[in-house]
């Protein structure tokens, strides 16, 4: 068991024994060019060159503790405890790098059942401590940030050993997973009875089940299968007032779906211990293809022709040019130059990279599927690059994270944000968060590249998502600060503040001016009705007044 | 303006002006002997007859909504508070058709403009003053009826002046529609643009998108265009707390969502004013057929086979044996006796009417979507009816309640009610449902015809929605209450005490077996924040304890 549960730094997102993603000498050479990159290099600091402050768990809690989940699953060692400081964010991740501001837990709880997550919240209530879940510890914003919200201690409740399938019901096609299991275990799982949940988030090899659903998840074939609130058909969530479990059939009119507040409650509205999912049959075919469209706006309107004709693909994703050239020129592969002068042949002037990958029962279902697809693009200029490129994004779809701790080890300021908005405002919104990075990242030395990407569209409207490289300022945190305040300005009332990476400490400063005052209180008082005395991920999503 | 108020006492669905689906004598015939019926009859009383307590609306209040709305917007008259004397449960009906238990108004207000809504509900909280908003009056539950929850007064809000088109986005396909514009008036605006929802319950000719929203409706074509709270991009509600907006973009992260509190709170948790709606193109082709299968749980895999190989027909409904007995019966047409022998004659011994419609945007598309549908029921033997019964259904598909208002004059007590489960648990529901209906309605001298039919269909699950049609007792409203508690407790713990009836006065004792103990508080605490005196449509979903 315990083998499975990292207990380290956690400075990289490379799980450990996996290789991290180096990128090639010509890669990082343009990467130099292109946005002025000095020497500068941070490479992860070993766990063992921190100071780590002693642990402020009170003996007696400490002692009820484990007399309730077991001595051996109460962690007070520094390594576990830096295994569960904070998530993946930059500055995350950049804090660990240089010893700066870390929120250490005071200790890890390792409870093994649901039933003892309940018995573990009524104790932390008792002594005052603060409570702050932890999955796969991938937040990338501050959503596992061990922040102590005034209370005497706080601990890292870490779900890893709440891992098993709990229930499979073949015919209504509804898995019961525990919280704590990791997306690729629940994928193996499901699929010795050809099932699938169909989520794959790029969080996808270190994210649980219990986290998509705090923080309503959203995976790359989402056009497919739904972001991970649609699969959601019950949650178990236990809270300082005692256990909650909305849920009972898949619609129901008995009130307002309180499955969807639980979902998205961050841990601050409970923690949630199991999740009841619709699978669909694992497919038995996928086609995967590439294609280039020529610039966002006709990329866009192609997007929105699929979704409104309800003809999308599993995974439909569109790059911006800058995007389409950052890929190119980063991933190897195809030539930028050459594809340039290809498209250019073919009439696009500026290129955008648009994926397109279905899954099916069967190849007469995807051959079907596909050609729906296409019929729907019918009317837009494209150049097809074929299976090749299709399938080489799919097999790196996870490696995102990787190729950024070589980044980050080379001194590149490199972060994601996004947001989402009906399609008539989608083209200001993309130029407000662009114009606000590049002016906020940019100086005569800084030449920051900010690229886009649609990954999940609606009939409606569609994500955007933006990454970001630049050179590292000599205060990373404070350069980062000062480029998601300014990102986040933009956001605000033209878009969402997240559409899939939740709230978290990050984007509070947002959340009441999208949902307002009203909605704010709401969620207080919500969040006082389940944890009246706010011991809950405290400083993430909603404080109790 | 006011001519599209009706100020009537509603103890019939049928519209004024429109004509009551009378029963033909042999149906008449068939049902009398079928269930046992005497002679008694309880036609509709005119409101002339009926005392109407006097308005306790204090004169200072009066003045100042007066003040606010318009002093013709304040009704105090015996006709318009009549009107808004509840809904149209069969115990409304009741109530209304033997002047028993009226909960009448003391005022009805008229607001023109959401700003008046807020302003309204702010001049009722200072003066104490209940409000109960009304829309259509279609609710089943108990949804409208005029409580007074121990305050000064209770108002109706009538949001019938709310009635325009506020915007559309024909990019985005978005339209915001005022709340107390009936559907029938929405549809006919959004078809001037070429727009539909697609939203077509039973209650279509009268209910309002307000009440949709509200209630968490869910039309005969949800298997195409989803139930409404799928379509709400956004909602503008009035609280005595100030507005709420809830919903910016298709989909967000930003924590739990928020729309979905608001949908469903059935006027407890504030007033909607106004909804933003995903719309579609206004489909060019349909197509409607009828089939039947053999058996009820042959007919339920079906569906289910329809649902998880996402092939349903926009319109995917089942009726059980005796449903469809007493539709060939009562419905003319197709006769019953020759609809057996050629059913017996294909193979099918207990036929099940099936009903598929299909909208489309062409020929191609519908003749597509048509043969994905029937390749999925492949393996299920079935007969076809043809598409006259499939038509003839479609064009009768909103006069169940024209047809009641006949059968109430006849001294028939029919009424409905529906639940929604997983797949597995969907037969025992029914047998558990049927049962308890059966025992409690039935005796030497009743017997009461049981019918279900599936409607609403869900890759997971599906509703099953009863029809009861007996003789009527002595103390009406007794007997069916009777019948109701039973029917209720045969749901809970199989199935939702509502799948698109909402919850009102008559669901509320099985709500905190559903939704637990802290889903109950969590209800709580969100209705005392925006409604901290609890003035917002009392005793209906939560109070605010």
């Amino acid at each position: 068991m315990s083998g499975q549960i990292e207990h380290t730094l956690r400075g990289s997102w490379t799980p450990s024994g996996a290789a991290a993603a180096q990128l090639s000498p010509s890669a990082m050479r343009w990467l130099r060019q292109r946005i002025g990159l000095t020497d500068t290099t941070t490479p992860a600091m070993p766990a063992s060159l921190l100071e780590v402050p002693e642990s402020a768990l009170p003996q007696d809690a400490r002692d009820e503790l484990a007399a309730l989940v077991g001595g051996e699953h109460v962690l007070l060692d520094d390594a576990a405890r830096l295994g569960r400081a904070g998530g993946m964010s930059y500055s995350d991740l950049m804090r660990r790098r240089t010893a700066a501001d870390l929120a250490v837990p005071d200790a890890v709880l390792l409870p093994g059942e649901p039933e003892l997550v309940q018995g573990a919240l009524e104790i932390c209530a008792r002594h005052d401590i603060a409570v702050v879940p932890f999955g796969g510890g991938t937040s990338v914003v501050g959503g596992v940030d061990a922040l102590r919200g005034g209370k005497r201690a706080v601990v890292a409740l870490d779900l890893a050993r709440l891992n098993k399938l709990v229930s499979l019901d073949p015919v209504s096609r509804v898995a019961v997973l525990q919280a704590g299991m990791r997306a690729p275990e629940a994928e193996s799982l499901l699929a010795a009875h050809g099932f699938t949940l169909g989520h794959f988030p790029q969080s996808f090899e270190r994210a649980t089940i219990g986290g998509f659903a705090a923080t309503r998840s959203a995976g790359q074939a989402s056009a497919g299968y739904g972001r991970f609130e649609n699969m959601i058909e019950g949650v178990r969530v236990a809270t300082p007032r005692g256990e909650w479990r909305p849920g009972v059939a898949p619609a129901s009119a008995a009130g307002p779906d309180l499955r969807q507040l639980a979902v998205g409650g961050e841990g601050a509205l409970g923690v949630i211990t199991e999740v009841a999912l619709r699978v669909r049959p694992a497919p038995a075919r996928g086609r995967y293809e590439a294609f280039v469209v020529d610039g966002w706006q006709a990329g866009a309107d192609a997007v929105r022709a699929l979704a409104q004709s309800r003809a999308l693909a599993d995974v439909t994703r569109l790059s911006d040019v800058e995007e389409t050239e950052v890929q190119l020129a980063l991933a190897g592969g195809l030539k930028s130059r050459a594809l340039n002068a290809y498209a250019r042949a073919n009439g696009i002037r500026r290129p955008c990279l648009l994926i397109l990958g279905w899954d099916a029962a069967s190849r007469g279902e995807l051959k079907r599927r596909r050609a729906r697809t296409l019929a729907a693009l019918r009317d837009f200029r494209k150049v097809s690059l074929g299976r090749a490129v299709g399938e080489s994004w799919k097999s790196h779809r996870f490696s995102g994270p990787r190729q950024r701790d070589a980044l980050l080890d080379r001194g590149v300021c490199v972060e994601t944000l996004e947001t989402a908005a009906h399609w008539t405002g989608l083209g200001e919104l993309r130029s407000a968060v662009r114009t606000a990075l590049v002016h906020e990242l940019g100086s005569a030395r800084h030449r920051p590249i900010v690229m886009c990407h649609i990954s999940h569209a609606y009939e409606t409207g569609a994500s955007l998502y933006f990454t970001v490289l630049a050179p590292r300022d000599e205060d990373a945190l404070e350069q980062w600060a000062r480029a998601k305040r300014a990102a986040g300005e933009a956001i605000a009332g033209r878009g969402t503040i997240s559409h899939h990476h939740a709230v978290g400490v990050d984007h509070r400063p947002w959340l009441e001016a999208e949902i307002g005052t009203v909605g704010t209180d709401v969620l207080a008082a919500a969040k006082r009705a389940v944890d009246p005395t706010g011991i809950l991920n405290p400083g993430k999503l909603v404080e109790a007044h």
